[in-house]
């Protein structure tokens, strides 16, 4: 088992006071101290020493969790997808370890710095990435930290790091001790890093001796660190007794625990286990599941010795990279966040230039990640310049399920999706290139609609309903703080065929203004009935004591640059699956080529939806066209689009 | 009676065509054109001449009203709130005239510029102020129009006006005819000004000939004016020959007709009355009544004629700064507007800068001709810096109806505000300090609850009902385009003793977080549980194709400023009103330094409002007190203040 310590110190106290006062309510000073976007959550945008700071005070223990970096790009995409889960159970932070030899800081997908900045910028985590500093040239390790802070990461954890070789010794002007990485993090980017030092509750295995250990993490603290993260520890005891030594340096209390199957750990942390578990393991080393079961048993007992000492305001684990045992023990204690509060309908992004994100356009709903990609390097939002989009960020080609479809029908497909069926060869359609994940609750509720419309030819890729004044925890619907309300237009977002456009654009006069439009297709061409080109809000909250906030938005503006990725993403991500000229790869070309991109919205949100009826009057109307000998223009209202098997 | 011609000219139609291109809705161009506001009513924004243009693209009849300068102060403030009461009905613009002899362009109250500004920042109404040139300097004029456009007048006729003296000469380089002036506007202030001159149709007295007139105008026109207004006219054919005779000029025609008890305007423009309009007249000379019903008659007949004409798009009235006669002959047309509809939940002003101001502090409300000129220097909105609050603007003594009432409970004053009923002393108490107007119609829904509170020392001055979503045109609440929603929070502000306070804020702390509350005495004590600075949303919109529209809020911040004003009126307004040392002035002055200032919002705005509850367990939480035997501190909770009625 992993233990760590975690300690606020005398400098926390000083540099919050400075934040509580910006956040005061009761001043009378007649400065504007207006914001500009109503902030929801202080802990959104908060750096993690307040953070802490305020669960300390309210006593609201927490939890945190240890990764560290994978070796192989499909080991990157299973953590992050491990991210997003574990995220969703509410940890304060997780950290990202540092192995100097998988060449840690560079811009391979495996290296912990890259997964760090995706942990924060993509999947929204607070995190801290590890650094050592042992064997490094000062100019390194700037260079590692100026990235870190390039990417918008805010905490380091400092370390000194195992010497290479034996037979290490100091060097003059080098970084020799954690204390040292400390000081230059301090003076090179003054106050900028939250920085977080290793404590060892049985002293430092090259310590000569307990004591003097604790002088050096004192040295530690007063050269600038935030919080303190202990090395592992089997016992409660070494714990408290650790706590109440280190109390004399004049620091508050944090404590953190960790958890996990340990045995790589004991080897690693030179440390001794204690014989009662040794004692209980020897007879079931072979037995993995009675060691895991062992093993959450004997956290659980510890964990609440600590958080029923008062003196543990929150705890850590090593994860190893797994999550079964960890969220058992987090659930057994009832710190796992089950119904996790959504603080947007979107997932918000942790780089600190994007706390202050308050709107997106809702086309890129299904694909947020590469939503975040496309404006990384805005300096507004959501007002940036559009990068170049001729290359859709994320969603690999390996990604998707789409690799082992091979559906007969591209129309199937888009119905398997929403039914969350199997396709005739009894494969799950998990996501499309539209939709990174399989589809969202909210989407649920309209499954019945979409896959009607879907057989049919309207192959929807984007929709929500209407939802007029739910409360803000509704656990399908709802986000942001409780106390508030959420409404919602309905939307609804397809490719279809041009004869179909004709037909919807004649039933679309009947219902003006309550539908607003933008059609577009590959080239272009769009027609719209919005005035001028002003965003439609289409997800808005009222929270207690707030102006509004206006989360989705459907902006004509940026429909343009969607429009490029949404079509490039026939080609990019399902006609390559198939060869060159192949009849399949043929037919999503055409589609690519001969279809608009529609989206439609409803804007009478407290009234039922009208938007299936309005595709119900397309139909009619292409219909009727054939029933009184009006001869239709193609066959597209009718049609399924077909691709042939190749495999 | 009086007949004017409005011409649109070629260059019109240029300069709309940039305006067309910026409201494009259909644009594929990358470049973003996102507004910070979402334009409601494109009217509101738009300057005159484009305005005129989409009415007549449209066929959309309008009208517009002329006012002269009044020449005393009291007859200043009778003619603006003759224009709060015509603007209601649905004014393109006014026009104010000009009288050199008047001192027009000076800072008096009624000044020609003072009154056009008044109109337009405070009156929210499109003006356009006439100048003359005759005999004026070239630094004069453009003094006069520079202070024209620092007060956000963006119209002028420019005429040559009546040359002093009978043996006018021209001058060398001075103003000798309009087109003189026209050609300075265009160099001096390029495009700023849309500029209008005037139309001859039956020629300029002073002119050679019909023919040589129509030269003259077209001279103007191609100097740069923007439309054309013609002197008064008494029958259809003249305007319409006229109309007829301009067409050559290449000018697409309006056309305007004025009416008005004509006797002094014929003196003026030296016209002829046509023989059968005198010999209807002459036997009625002395029956003001029967004159004007034939006015009434004459001139509805005319403005039938022409608009049936197909040729003439608006009318425009000579008001000779009468209300009545104009309203009846724009009523029974059809063109006044019965049912105003407001385009934000506050009147709008027309100064070219605040055409963009989408968001007030509700403290105002009922203030906000105050609010406009505390915020006249505001480079923008709603985040300017709040000027010196120690002279509250506007509300003189002498509008106030408070003059004469002399009733003997301040309460009684406050509760007989609320229920609209006179005093004891028959005085119907018609506005407070805090309150320019009578009740609203909104509040009237809350008049039993409002006169129940007051009547027991809770002194309210603002308040609004809570509203989940009522259709934009609804008559009472309703505001912004058509098909649209508006909501509020309910919310309630009132003056109150300490001892109330203190009851108060005890079961306030039972409404958390639904209740928000700031209370505040005149040294600026400030108890609030809103959540850091940040501005409640206490209105707002949802419409077809916007972004959420919230036009009112509670700010902390600027309820600091309000603060200041709110208290000072109790001295300045209603203590002044009494001698210095007696007991009136006294008990107000007791007032002014004891009581408190509060707000509250209720959050939950589907629910019923909780405030009248709120106010109810504060009573009754003091009434507790009593009845346990528990001394209050002071005997405010059923005290009732008397003022002496001392004259």
């Amino acid at each position: 088992m992993v233990n760590q310590v975690q300690r606020g110190d005398g400098t926390l106290s000083s540099r919050s006071d400075s934040s509580a006062a910006s956040a005061s309510g009761g001043d009378s000073s007649k400065e504007s101290s207006r914001c500009s976007t109503p902030v929801l959550d202080a802990d959104r945008t908060d750096r993690l020493r307040y953070k802490m700071r305020r669960r300390m005070e309210s006593g609201d223990h927490w939890f945190s969790l240890e990764f560290f970096p994978p070796r192989t790009a499909s080991g990157a995409v299973n953590l992050i997808s491990r991210f997003d889960r574990m995220g969703s159970g509410g940890p304060l932070f997780i950290d990202i370890t540092w192995h100097p030899s998988g060449d840690p800081g560079s811009d391979k997908e495996t290296s912990s710095m890259m997964i760090a900045s995706t942990a924060v910028n993509y999947c929204g985590l607070e995190s801290v990435l590890h650094l050592t500093c042992c064997n490094q040239s000062k100019d390194n390790i700037s260079r590692h930290l100026s990235k870190a802070k390039h990417l918008g990461l805010k905490n380091i954890m400092a370390l000194r790091g195992d010497p290479v070789g034996s037979d290490w010794e100091e060097e003059e002007e080098g970084f020799n001790y954690a204390v040292d990485l400390v000081k230059h993090i301090r003076s090179e980017f003054d106050d900028y890093f939250d920085i977080c030092v290793a404590g060892y509750p049985t002293g430092h295995p090259e310590a000569h001796s307990y004591k003097e250990d604790l002088i050096y993490l004192k040295e530690k603290v007063a050269a600038g660190a935030d919080f303190v993260i202990t090395q592992l520890f089997f016992r409660a005891e070494t714990f408290l007794k650790f706590e109440e030594d280190c109390r004399p340096s004049g620091s508050p209390c944090v404590c953190v625990q960790g958890y996990q199957s340990l045995r790589q750990l004991v080897k690693l942390s030179k440390l001794e286990v204690p014989e009662e578990i040794t004692r209980v393991i020897e007879p079931i080393k072979d037995n993995d599941a009675a060691i895991r079961n062992y093993g959450i048993h004997q956290a659980l007992e510890m964990c609440r010795v600590l958080l029923d000492s008062g003196r543990v305001p929150g705890l850590h684990f090593y994860t190893l990279n797994r999550e079964v045992a960890t969220m058992e023990v987090l659930r057994q204690l009832g710190m796992w966040q089950e119904d996790p509060r959504r603080p947007m309908p979107w997932a918000v992004s942790a780089h600190p230039k994007r706390k202050v994100e308050d709107v997106r356009p809702i086309f890129w709903g299904s694909r947020p990640k590469s939503y975040i990609y496309r404006t990384q390097d805005w300096d507004e939002f959501p007002n940036g310049r559009w990068g170049n989009s001729s290359s859709p960020a994320f969603g690999e080609l390996n990604d998707y399920y789409l690799f082992y479809l091979k559906s007969k029908s591209v129309f199937e497909v888009f119905t398997c999706y929403i039914a969350a069926q199997p396709n005739r060869k009894g494969h799950k359609v998990m996501c499309l290139p539209w939709n990174d994940e399989p589809l969202a609750p909210e989407t649920n509720m309209l499954k019945d609609e979409l896959e009607k419309v879907n057989t049919r030819g309207v192959l929807t890729i984007n929709s929500q309903p209407n939802i007029n004044g739910k409360p803000s925890t509704d656990p399908i619907v709802g986000w942001g703080p409780p106390g508030g309300y959420v409404f919602q237009k309905a939307y609804l977002e397809f490719f279809t065929s041009s004869e179909n456009v004709n037909a919807l654009l004649k039933v679309l006069k009947k219902y003006e203004p309550r539908v607003n439009y933008h059609i577009v297709n590959v080239h272009g061409r769009n027609l719209t009935n919005a005035p001028d080109m002003q965003p439609n809000a289409v997800t808005w909250g009222i929270f207690p004591g707030r102006e509004i906030v206006q989360p989705t938005v459907v902006d004509p503006v940026s429909f343009m640059f969607w429009k490029d990725e949404a079509f490039a993403l026939w080609i990019e991500q399902w006609a390559k699956l198939y060869e060159d000229e192949s009849p399949s790869r043929m037919i999503i070309k055409y589609i690519h080529d001969n279809y608009f991109l529609v989206n439609l919205v409803d804007n009478d949100f407290p009234l039922d939806s009208c938007l299936w009826q309005v595709i119900e009057d397309m139909f009619e109307l292409l219909q009727t066209g054939l029933d009184t000998g009006d001869a239709p223009k193609g066959n597209n209202r009718i049609k399924c689009v077909f691709i042939v098997d190749e495999k």
